[in-house]
């Protein structure tokens, strides 16, 4: 009897950050996963902890910050800067921001807790959507073939305990192993090195007392006896980064250690003259590390990596699990919509082609900053210029690669270049109503944060985050100032309903095959799992009615808001929303943002059927063309009401 | 062979919102509690659903709120209200904000879920402590005797499903029974009934569907056909309350009822011409409600009762669980701070005082608030005038009404006469330096809040919230700017910390016994668990330095704060947490704040001994005198380092 081989929609390897989000998203989503890790339980202790505020925004889209931030992690809103003194001593030479006020960020600042409790959040979360994550278990082989061409690919998986295997087929296989990874050694991919010079650091979590002054806050210590990072844990914890042996070194190797004891004397010197006793330690670990980049995301687009696999650097910057979880989340999208009828399977290419290009910045980073910390230290008067939310004409080569560097490793520097879906000059379709030049929307980065009214319960709302991370694109329509918001009066806004309702539209094409069932209590999804929409009103709340609106925004009732909250930033805007996304008095939009949150392009909103064709123009770069929709689901049924997509019959 | 009789420091009997906070309180502190409810199992939906804004900031001190917020409750920003049209019709004609701008709130909402995910978060907060309520038990008989002095109270406990007795002595017995009470039966209290109308109460949760706008506001409901109150609730529910019966009926019953259907088809005829249907019904309830206070919440300062049990009344305004969380809290700090040897055992009458006092507020206003929905409608004009920051002239009488009554729904209307802890001109200690008539600073009111920047990890705070509710007096101490804070300079404050921290101050008095053991990590309690410090600078984080201050605050390092933020309300201060206390430029102050939040005194900060005289004078009117002081800790010891207080010899 032939053993009927389990099918699923991907393998991913790995419950780091990078396995772990990429298994939450397509967890919720409804697929099929089969999650493997080789070690035998989750993370206890240590490893990454540094939590950007970029990446902050994103876990609240996801629902997920509040549950970490109920680890109660240390916050660091500044980093402080020490250096030696005469007489063996050291001394404070500035402090700063660590994401000053001119990054418009909801969380400006970094959260620091171990990574097992962060994981745990995440595991929780794909549980309560039924993967578990199988441990003790590796991969021990795979390959590509056309056995099964809607599972093409095959994966002998060993539980390391009992060494029972399994043979598996997949769509797709993830790599998120870490730095070693037996998938990318496999596709003999490389790893180049950015960077010659590698680092042996030691790491050391525990509870300190000390008279130190700064060791709550992110400190860079240099003295003439060393030098070390100091980074507030939770739980009243520090956690101290000591470099313990550079490639520059005369007598270096990548195997040098220190004990802990080591470590600890070496640490009360550097720190004279205040003194520092351990309560106990935590966790401690020395590590080389190199700067390092692959060749490679893929090969077949089937088989991905990302996370550590992909790239490495120094631990300085705190980046590392931030870069993985965006290496997930613009997989998971990516995937679902392919795998979901409603993009070309060309557009997987984009996920190398944005994340790599982010990692070669990161590194390329990442050496800056060694040498920012290393080389020359900032002036007071320099880290003060920095931090003016206009600088003007005082700014230094120093203070603006300050600037550029906070938001880098902010996470708001993440600019992906133009391509199908970020759309530029370059792009194949273009349309006099599509914004381009904007500073606030720049197709690739993120939308500026705004608080509006929701009319139906007059709650005061993150407008970014009133669309959940649902793998839909987002539609931000801001309504302008031209005409009065009532009585139907509102001719663009008229149209664009007419146009994106219509028999053939991008907008109707991609209706969920259950749209005419139960929409009553859907404000995400009412009409189809591909789109969301908001709708943003430059009026006064009493003045708008909802009942007065084009019925496609009546089903979006929860989804309309008031653009009646002033915003610091911009004190004298009449709608400071639309002020914040660069709209002048009485102009109107369409925003598109991706699933993941960066805009992809922003058109006028208009009188007559223009806005809608820019809007068409865009969709079908990477839409599947008529009469190709997939008409079956994700192989897993958990996506609720919307979870079927259909080309709709109107 | 004798059996022994357990020994409790608390009986608390019945698991509502009073008995749970008091049990929360109390398990978290060390003490030893009985806690018994006669039903087998918590709340499971439905009952009270509503917390008021200054509410949400008390959980907030109690790190309660954001697992309360975890539930996801339906926030009330606004009230709508409806009333009869031409037409058999229902027309808007007004909103108002339910926390006007005009109340200095952190959270200017109502949170409104079911009262059994709330009691959920306070079980596990009390289980968390090692307290179990018990179920089904049921009290059977209590007297208050001398058999054992130091546990006056004989209570007979019986469990409901096995029958089985259990005689305990305690300290103290706690009802938190509800409107029907054993307790207050036995001890022949009479409840007193401020309106002679009655009225039968129905109330539906549930999932509607309709096209009625506001059905996630709050609305009051006026139609032809009868009047229906409407409550958005999580996870897409809806509470309709429908008035049944009135004692003014001429055939009224206090039995009458009415079933489900009658309910909702009543409920559809309101609503029109707008449609209503039901998904389906969570909870449904008739209830007779009448107002009654109770004459006396105690006899013997022995048996106390809170809650339901002291006073009832219309579920319109959303107070019933709110005002039963203030009782528990006001009798918790008071009872331990008798148990634990710092105050007079007299201070308990205060619990009665202060808490009737709130009740007959409560229903003096539950009376006029009927009357402002049932007589009178009030015009777009008004409703628009008393939004208003500062109305001015154009207030008439039912603005100013709207006005307090905001203010009192939302909870800062809670003010407390004097009395020993809240300083006023009949206090038998007076000193010059007591400040007297600051509008910002009234003793029995809540303090402002305000926020800062700390200054050892430079995050931004809540500066009310910086001290948790651990059941100490609080001393906020605002430095002002009459010098600069470096170098050891400000004398005032060097004067304040040689005086706190002289042999025979009330601050020495109350030393904790382990004050000389470990207190490297205690932030809150270092010196003794009855009082906690923040020092807040009128300077830049920057130009503080720890080191520089005297050492009481260096002991109490993470609790220094930078008055260096911008606040919307005092946009010209130049320290806006000092003005937001009424505090004028150069001014600093002492605001000792009562461990329920109110504030007791604020006396002012000058050179000499006389701020520290001012204090001592305070304290001495409700502290065990010299020689007098309990020698032993609460009988549990699960307070930590800090749970025993002896006299300290110094």
């Amino acid at each position: 009897m032939k053993k009927e081989i389990p099918l699923y929609d991907i393998v991913i390897v790995g419950a780091g950050p990078v396995g772990l989000l990429l298994s939450v998203s397509l967890s919720r989503w409804g697929y099929k996963v089969r999650h493997i890790d080789n070690r035998p339980v989750p993370t206890a202790t240590g490893r990454a902890d540094g939590i950007q505020p970029r990446t902050l925004e994103m876990l609240k889209n996801m629902k997920l910050k509040s549950k970490i931030l109920a680890y109660d992690p240390a916050r660091v809103f500044e980093v402080a800067f020490w250096d030696p003194a005469p007489g063996e001593k050291i001394v404070r030479t500035g402090t700063w921001a660590s994401c000053p006020e001119f990054l418009d960020a909801r969380y400006p600042y970094t959260a620091l807790l171990h990574q097992g409790l962060i994981e745990r959040v995440l595991i929780e979360d794909l549980e309560k959507n039924g993967t578990k994550v199988q441990r003790p278990w590796t991969i021990t082989r795979f390959e590509t073939n056309h056995v099964n061409p809607d599972y093409p690919v095959e994966v002998d998986l060993k539980n390391l305990d009992s060494n029972v295997t399994d043979t598996v087929r997949a769509k797709y296989l993830y790599s998120g192993e870490g730095a070693r990874s037996f998938v990318r050694d496999q596709l003999g991919i490389k790893i180049r090195h950015k960077d010659p010079i590698s680092h042996v650091w030691g790491v050391m979590d525990g509870v300190v007392r000390t008279n130190f002054p700064d060791i709550k806050m992110k400190c860079t210590i240099h003295s003439d006896h060393g030098s070390i990072m100091v980074i507030p844990r939770e739980n009243n914890m520090v956690r101290l980064y000591i470099q313990i042996a550079s490639s520059t070194d005369p007598d270096f190797s990548p195997r040098k250690t220190a004990t802990v004891e080591e470590v600890q004397t070496a640490a009360k010197r550097i720190f004279q003259p205040y003194y520092c006793d351990w309560d106990r330690v935590e966790w401690y670990s020395v590590y080389p590390i190199g700067q390092g980049i692959a060749d490679k995301y893929t090969l077949d687009h089937r088989v991905f990596m990302g996370g550590d696999v992909c790239h490495t650097h120094s631990p300085k910057a705190g980046q590392g699990m931030n870069t993985a979880f965006h290496d997930a989340v613009n997989f998971a999208w990516k995937m679902h919509l392919v795998e979901s009828g409603f993009a070309n399977r060309d557009i997987l290419s984009t996920y190398e082609v944005e994340r790599r290009f982010i990692a070669e910045t990161l590194l390329n980073f990442d050496n800056k900053y060694a040498a920012l910390f290393s080389q020359r230290q900032p002036t007071a008067s320099e880290v003060s210029d920095a931090h003016k939310h206009d600088a003007g004409e005082t700014e230094n080569e120093f203070v603006k690669m300050f600037k550029a560097s906070c938001e880098f490793t902010a996470g708001f520097g993440v600019a992906y270049n133009g391509n199908i879906f970020n759309h530029g000059p370059e792009h194949p379709f273009q349309h006099p109503l599509i914004i381009t030049g904007s500073p606030q929307l720049r197709p690739g980065r993120i939308m500026p944060p705004s608080n509006v009214t929701r009319v139906v319960d007059a709650n005061v709302v993150h407008l970014e985050n009133e669309i959940p991370y649902n793998g839909a694109f987002r539609l931000f329509i801001y309504a302008g100032l031209k005409q009065s918001p009532k009585k139907g009066q509102h001719q663009a806004l008229l149209d664009l309903a007419t146009g994106l309702t219509g028999p053939n539209s991008f907008y109707t094409r991609f209706a969920s095959a259950h749209r005419k069932l139960d929409n009553h209590h859907d404000m995400d999804n009412p009409h189809s799992s591909f789109f969301s929409l908001c709708l943003t009103m430059a009026a006064k709340r009493p003045e708008i009615e909802i009942s007065d609106l084009p019925a496609l925004f009546q089903d979006y009732a929860g989804r309309v808001y008031a653009d009646d909250r002033k915003d610091m930033r911009v004190p004298n805007a009449p709608a400071s929303a639309h002020a914040k996304m660069g709209l002048k008095e009485g102009e109107g939009a369409v925003v598109v943002v991706r699933p993941d949150g960066h805009v992809g392009v922003a058109v006028r909103l208009v009188e007559g059927p223009g806005t809608v064709e820019a809007l068409e123009g865009y969709f079908q770069g990477f839409t599947v063309p008529e009469g190709k929709a997939v008409t079956k689901s994700p192989s897993s049924s958990g996506l609720g009401g919307g979870s079927e997509h259909v080309k709709a019959q109107l």
